[in-house]
């Protein structure tokens, strides 16, 4: 309906013009950037190509989807989800366009871990006979499959999963049985409303030979199960699943839980690529090699660690437009005859939003070479050598734990600097913060598998403390042991970080090695009990996740050849920001292993000042080069051509329900919508 | 409908026995502790009494809130506020009655600002012939207001404010005009649907006099307008209002955008009892005394900061009991005999929880002392004495600034503590969290207020300056001048914070002294600009408000001679936790100010360790102390009774409305409803 405020137009200067003035301001060529962030696996043209397609799709518009209840969110995430699975046919879309799509569309969709999970344990873990048999149904979709691991009572300790598999040598089947309500599986993705089979982790029971009622655990084995009924999609008889309700994020993802009833499933249900039952004898296979098992898990965890980068330039996208469009008070110290200043301009803005900026690019180095190492510990792996599979996982888990953590601690930064549209949901922060907080948890808990960095760098220690002379087995090695030749005291020359780029690098692995020797110190030569470490042993582990960021960073910027100089010459301020920012909040543990100067140390907050200052003028096309359309970043605020306001009035006024609907405001009168009648059963009728 | 899940029981050690163990171990009264936090103003006995009565309310049943869309939640939380409103005729409720129901129905009410910022302003800004017209109107709820100040545009720039009031001396009416989009109302709560009133808050305009069509501004003046037609409930004509959609939190609130289109008020509108136009002259009188604006939002500003103790408790509890409950691994050095660890007992989950439980303390007694400094300031206002005012301004606003902080980013902590529970809506934590996530930015955004305290501190370090060696007038003048006497280098005897509880406290005050130094000499002495100095200024706020946190906290254990000596025990440890893990987070600040040597600060992780191992037998105990009715709660993690694992799972499997509908998987069928025939055009129009 026209009012009188279809004509009014935002004060000036608006969105447009300042955002113009500040892509006037820089050199940088945003397609250079771009083309070296995102080109080299042809992602930036996938995305134009993939959008196009999805920006015709009514069904694919997020303009209202805000406002919907769970149940209706998750018909909407459904229909979209089988919508995409169509258009892989009708465009013949390869598995990466897919995924394209997914990204763009950004829902989690409830196909999910069919296509993850599921599809991949049955091609890593399934024998030929059960891949020719079930491979042709899981591609086709004719079957969807969940995985089935985690339990209400058990998370992080697989091994203590509850969940019996008995293996019944009488009708040669296993009997799977939940003894327990904490047995019952818990978050299982895609298997609350969608999956009809899925991989089941059971503790697998064999009967104890020469006895007929005692069992003996031979540990969490892979079951792949039938759960519901091909027709009806009702839960098998013996089979109780469902959706375990609302969460934070992940609204559109149906996550279970589901116990059995001794439950029976053939023989062929356990999957034996690599361990297996005699159907006749009961006798039991082990793997010949358990490392195996940890491929997968890594490999989500190195997806996870290069996807952190694009999560964070989303917030950091919409905090950079927003807040130079945003105007508020002018310079205290002028004469007052100005514009107010673009609140980017305080120092106290940009203290929060260009340390990100520069972590988006920090977290790319660094993603880049976390797939390197990921892939060539591959490599090694099909080659039949698995001496590079500790230092992939030990990488892996320390780098899982640290980007995520700065991805979703940076979603939230973000979106508080952005005042209070920040809170609104025009922010277009709110479903990405939502669903990425599950990111510290999933995966391995942030916390708890830093223990695994530890315990490795501990190990590493030891073997260099052996032989400190001898010439070191790979980096990490020599640098340990070129530490032990000069002597662990902290009375050594420090870094000049000031001065030196790569002394920056260098200041960040002293730390950590300086924090392993003394986790060393504590665990094997004192003897400190391992829980009694844990907070010493986290501290390190982020230590020399840290050091990788900015070891990477540093490389990849002295080893390119192919950047502008112009370029070249920011990208440099940007690592001395990222590495300089992350010194200074850790300040004391650097002064104290005597890496960096205390007078160095006290130049720190003037010289992140300068540096911010030097990136300033190229802020809003540094986050340009990201290249993130505005269709994903679905956002008010960061819209690309900087129409803020008009995009948050439109949001409010002609996309927003609740404007539809007149409330009766009289207390003592029942009626809640006016004119209605209802006194207010209706909405009873839903608690 | 039962299944065979009804009879599975979790495993043992169950919830009830592991919390039952807990509170046995521990000495502490829960009843005396909690009477010590609570009872002073009937707080607990208000609780029981207000809570039996929600209790019985099916519309108050919490139990599938968070499964309604945002029109059905508004419409649920309309309902109950009406609903609180009749209970307050029914059973006589006063105004702390009436509070403490909302606070346990834990709804921000659609009526928040008409009882609020609606009432204050007329009572403290009307004229007495003003105040004799409205107050019975509003007192009956005949008429709902709200407070319309923030814009589009501007927020935290109140003299930026863009809408018009321009008078006109012919028909001696104010027109209200919005000249501009951003010059729209935005986030005025209780205005969206519901009110049909407003305190508006508009650019005063009189004509120049001599000019037919000049006119000069007077600022911000506040305005009580009707905007609604009290019959319809429709938006008067030359008025837009609505809803600006959905928010983080504040799914209940109709927060409001507003324009005016030459809008009429009588003059009789302007709130005149500090400033006025005369209608036959159109001469403008100014305020005698500005600094009485500054009262409400000062009081905004203490009563957030007292609550945030309570806030913040509620997280804990959930963590505190949870943890306690939760089971995972064996301690890795022990013979794995005995059932899994507490997660409570890893140092690495204390390190988490254990310091925001003490910070619920120190939140405490700082509230306390926030709450007599207010009444204190107004005591003397009364008196016509203003000299406290910018002390209470000072501390009100790095204390809001600092607390909201520490509440909202200790809820998230608290939450990811949880592990993959905590992401799950059975934690408690995301609608308090998702609330509370607006208190950083709302009245005075937590970095921009910093400055006033900076400012405050600067003021007071040149007066110490000039006569170091008079009488301090007040504690802080005493402090600075003795910092100066004793000359200002670093070269100083550090305190001995591990052996002296005094010392502890100043230390703080020392950092804070030092750094309010060092932003006098750059201000004052060098003359740098203002902004350039934001950020240093930012610290210095938070230094400050951390010193009176821990000055607070040990006033009170100091001067407290009711407390029995066990408990008191326990809450000194508590004291030297919340500082000195601060401390540790802070080292370098401390060391180069000469606070702490270097030899205690390395000492403080081992420190900080032993308090949690000394604290944590009693955590249980020490959370129940803050008496929080699992009804508020609304946790199945952080139930009294421990009964975790079965309430996720009657959540899951019982009062989740997602079971109830069977999706058809198959992405070639364009059904999402199996067996309703819909072809996805239901959801479709939803968009």
């Amino acid at each position: 309906m026209p009012d009188f405020t279809d004509k009014l137009r935002p004060s000036q200067p608006d969105g447009p013009t300042t955002l113009a003035r500040e892509r006037a301001q820089s050199s940088i060529s945003i397609d250079e950037l771009g083309n070296h962030l995102l080109s080299s696996d042809g992602f930036l043209q996938r995305q134009a190509r993939i959008l196009s397609i999805l920006q015709r799709e009514p069904l694919l518009s997020k303009d209202k989807q805000q406002n919907l209840s769970r149940p209706e969110r998750f018909k909407l995430g459904l229909a979209r989800a089988k919508l995409l699975r169509r258009l892989v046919d009708r465009y013949q879309w390869s598995y990466d366009d897919y995924k394209m799509a997914e990204y763009l569309v950004s829902d989690v969709s409830p196909y999910f871990l069919h296509l993850e999970m599921f599809i991949t344990t049955v091609r890593e873990q399934a024998s030929e006979a059960q891949r020719a048999h079930w491979m042709p149904l899981i591609e086709s979709w004719r079957i969807i499959g969940a995985y089935a691991q985690t339990e209400l009572g058990h998370g992080s300790n697989v091994r203590g999963l509850e969940l019996e598999a008995r293996w019944d040598p009488q009708t040669q089947e296993f009997i799977l049985h939940s003894p327990t309500l904490t047995a019952s599986k818990w978050w299982n993705g895609s298997l609350g409303r969608i999956a009809n089979h899925a991989i089941v982790v059971a503790q697998l029971l064999l009967p104890k030979p020469g006895s007929s009622d005692q069992y003996v655990s031979h540990g969490p084995h892979p079951f792949i199960v039938q759960v519901r009924d091909m027709k009806t999609h009702q839960p098998l008889e013996g089979v109780v699943v469902g959706d375990i309700g609302p969460k934070y994020g992940y609204i559109t993802m149906d996550n279970a839980y589901m116990l059995f009833n001794k439950f029976r499933i053939p023989h062929s249900a356990m999957l034996s690529r690599y361990s297996n039952v005699d159907p006749e004898t009961g006798i039991y296979t082990k793997p010949a090699q358990p490392a195996v098992v940890y491929g997968s898990l890594t490999y989500v965890r190195a997806q996870i660690v290069h996807h952190a980068r694009l999560v964070l330039a989303r917030a950091v996208t919409v905090a950079v437009r927003y807040t130079a469009v945003r105007r508020q008070f002018k310079d205290r110290d002028s004469d007052g005859s100005g514009p107010e200043m673009s609140v980017l301009d305080y120092p106290t803005v940009q203290i929060r939003i260009l340390p990100l900026l520069a972590t988006t690019f920090a977290l790319h180095y660094t993603g880049l070479a976390m797939r390197t190492v990921y892939e060539n510990a591959r490599q090694d792996v099909e080659r039949g050598e698995f001496h590079s599979l500790a230092h992939m996982h030990s990488m892996s888990s320390g780098l899982k734990s640290l980007c995520t953590m700065l991805a979703a601690d940076g979603i939230e930064t973000c979106r508080r600097a952005l005042g209070g549209h920040g809170f609104g949901g025009g922010s277009g922060l709110i479903e990405l913060n939502n669903d990425y907080l599950s990111k510290p948890t999933v995966e391995g808990d942030n916390w708890m598998i830093t223990q695994q960095v530890a315990s490795y760098l501990i190990k590493k220690m030891t073997t260099a403390v052996q032989a400190p002379h001898t010439a070191g087995s790979d980096e990490l090695d020599s640098r340990f042991k070129e530490f032990i030749r000069n002597g662990v005291s902290n009375s050594r020359t420090a870094y000049r970080v000031l001065e030196k780029d790569e002394d920056i690098a260098k200041g960040f692995e002293l730390r950590a090695t300086a924090l392993a020797y003394d986790a060393y110190q504590q665990r094997v030569l004192k003897k400190r009990s391992w829980n009694s470490l844990l907070i010493q042993l986290h501290k390190l582990s982020k230590a020399q996740s840290k050091s990788i960021l900015v070891r990477e960073f540093f490389t990849a910027l002295s080893t390119d050849n192919t950047l502008s100089s112009s370029i070249k010459t920011i990208m440099w301020h940007i690592y001395r920001l990222f590495a300089l920012h992350t010194m200074e909040n850790e300040g004391y543990e650097f002064f104290r292993c005597g890496a960096v100067s205390q007078s160095d140390i006290d130049i720190l907050p003037g010289r992140i000042q300068d540096l911010m200052a030097k990136i300033r003028p190229h802020a809003v096309k540094l986050v340009d080069s990201w290249m993130i359309p505005d269709y994903l970043l679905d956002s008010a605020l960061g819209r690309y051509d900087g129409r803020v306001y008009e995009d948050l009035y439109n949001r409010a006024h002609r996309l927003n329900p609740l404007n539809e609907i007149t409330f009766n405001p009289n207390y003592w009168e029942h009626e809640i919508v006016k004119g209605s009648g209802d006194d207010g059963s209706g909405i009873l009728s839903k608690l």
